[in-house]
């Protein structure tokens, strides 16, 4: 097996490089949960991070390397979601131009959230993977713009890892760290950051039953591939990389499956006893727990909450038919 | 003009009281608040306080400080709302009997939440005031109950007054302080103890323009009424009491009226940008700093988030459908 190229120091030059331009998001605790695990819980708020996801670590860290070269021609992505905020929002705050290549069947919200709120150029394709690649690599090849994948990228996944850093900064006795799994770069720099900080710390990733290749992938050492992406964790449809399969094959313990049921359970548990507004995706570590998947009992485990970003629109249009002004 | 008997001594005492079994909530801020408002905006989210509400802090208050006789015979309140549930859940740590009056038209939700989640016993009265103080009146002649009142109690207000007190302690240098406005007592308590911290503090108290008793009243210097009571902010409702006016005209600067769909506009960015689950009730004071009633440019504004207990069932409902385990 091929070393890892990210290392423990490297996560904590990116804690240094990325802490002034990010939120250092609270770590929320509930005696109902603690009560129903009979373990102590402690959940990094990502849903609190900048532009509510964990990614905008990855992406301020990748973005903050760049070369003045590679600054000055602008950078690329593909993603529809949370990555694509993220990138947006680095690459203004640091001065380079971002464009990010979106299906144009994206929901309007996110278009406007990536080109209106965070001012990037977004360029439409066809909602294929053959498109969205060659369209990527046609507007590398014509601007040379420099590609900031979502996940399949070193300093993205050790950004990624300092919100386990911070973590265990604030809870050192931590024994276990749960994070969701997707392409995997948060599970790659949450499983580098833990074993770098105490060895004996177990790591587990959860993703949901229906795109289920990570745990395949873990078990079979190869990329699998899924042939459902319909689980409502919208975050987490995508493939892990070879990248991402190596780390997580070298820190990681396991990866446990969680229902589409488990993991809205597990969000409406967030919302409505811990007053958290968190995605699907954000929940899927906290359902492997709330069901029983991992044991818990008597330890204390660090959940890392990914995100919050999702759609309210309709809750408050059936709240604004309610009012009588 | 008679002189408060609740002191800023009292609100220290009752936070030295309360503080082991209450939440010590976080203070949130916003770089896009502060960046919409020109100032700095703190928000105390009692959301995240035991049962959802600041309410909690009252009810710990006054319920441990009764005698022991008065522990033996139990305590009773009307209440459909968060102070039924802080009182039941204080009477329970505390071991002491609780008893909730409520109209039998009651959601079902909050008689499973008050009499299921937190053990109290709830009597049903018709869905009227005087039912409800007939009930009331019956069981206390019947059993001796004393008489937790939602906010005309100096023990519940000196208790409401704790969450200031440690938004205080944590930014001593804010210049403004808004809270919510329903029958007064949080805002009573909050003017008492911001001004016992610093006289020169401004307090504002906020509700919404469909129930504007509290402002009609603080200018008339008697207990106006309203004619509806339909605002979406379910725990404003109630009217002031001749001591939470004697209190609020004492220490409070103004009281400023919102809309209801300011209210909803105010809640949604909680919701949205800042991932609070908070209810309308709890975003009323924001509203008026959204929307430029309050003039804050260049201020440190400390904001009272008094909870976030909001049905999400049909919301929870709606994403269930789309779900394919």
């Amino acid at each position: 097996m091929p070393i890892p190229s990210v290392q423990y120091s490297d996560i904590l030059a990116a804690h240094e490089r990325i802490r002034s331009a990010v939120n250092r998001t609270p770590v929320m605790v509930s005696r109902t949960l603690n009560a129903r695990t009979g373990a102590e819980v402690f959940l990094k708020c990502e849903n609190f991070q900048r532009m509510g996801a964990f990614k905008m670590r990855g992406a301020y860290n990748a973005v903050s390397q760049l070369t003045e070269e590679e600054r000055r021609r602008g950078v690329v992505t593909h993603s529809s979601g949370n990555h694509a905020q993220a990138l947006s929002l680095a690459a203004r705050l640091l001065g380079v131009k971002a464009v990010v290549v979106m299906p144009k069947n994206s929901p309007q919200v996110k278009v406007s959230a990536t080109r209106d709120t965070y001012g990037a150029e977004v360029v439409f394709c066809e909602s294929t993977v053959k498109s969205r690649h060659e369209t990527t690599e046609r507007l590398i090849a014509e601007h040379d713009y420099t590609l900031i994948h979502p996940y399949d990228n070193d300093r993205v996944i050790a950004g990624a890892g300092t919100a386990a850093l911070e973590l265990l900064q604030d809870y050192s006795a931590l024994e276990i760290i749960v994070a969701p799994v997707g392409g995997g770069g948060l599970l790659s720099g949450t499983s580098i950051a833990a074993r770098g900080f105490n060895a004996s710390i177990q790591v587990y990733g959860v993703e949901p039953r229906l795109v289920d290749d990570a745990s395949r992938s873990f078990r079979s050492g190869k990329l699998e591939s899924n042939t459902r992406i319909d689980t409502i964790a919208d975050g987490l449809r995508t493939n892990l990389s070879e990248r991402t399969l190596r780390y997580i094959r070298g820190n990681v313990n396991d990866i446990l499956l969680v229902s589409e049921r488990e993991i809205l359970d597990a969000m409406r548990f967030l919302w409505e006893r811990m007053k958290l507004v968190v995605e699907p995706s954000g929940a899927v570590s906290l359902a492997a727990i709330l069901t029983g998947h991992i044991p818990v009992k008597g330890k204390k485990i660090g959940v890392i909450v990914s995100g919050g970003n999702i759609d309210i629109e309709g809750f408050f249009t059936l709240l604004a038919q309610k009012i009588h002004d």
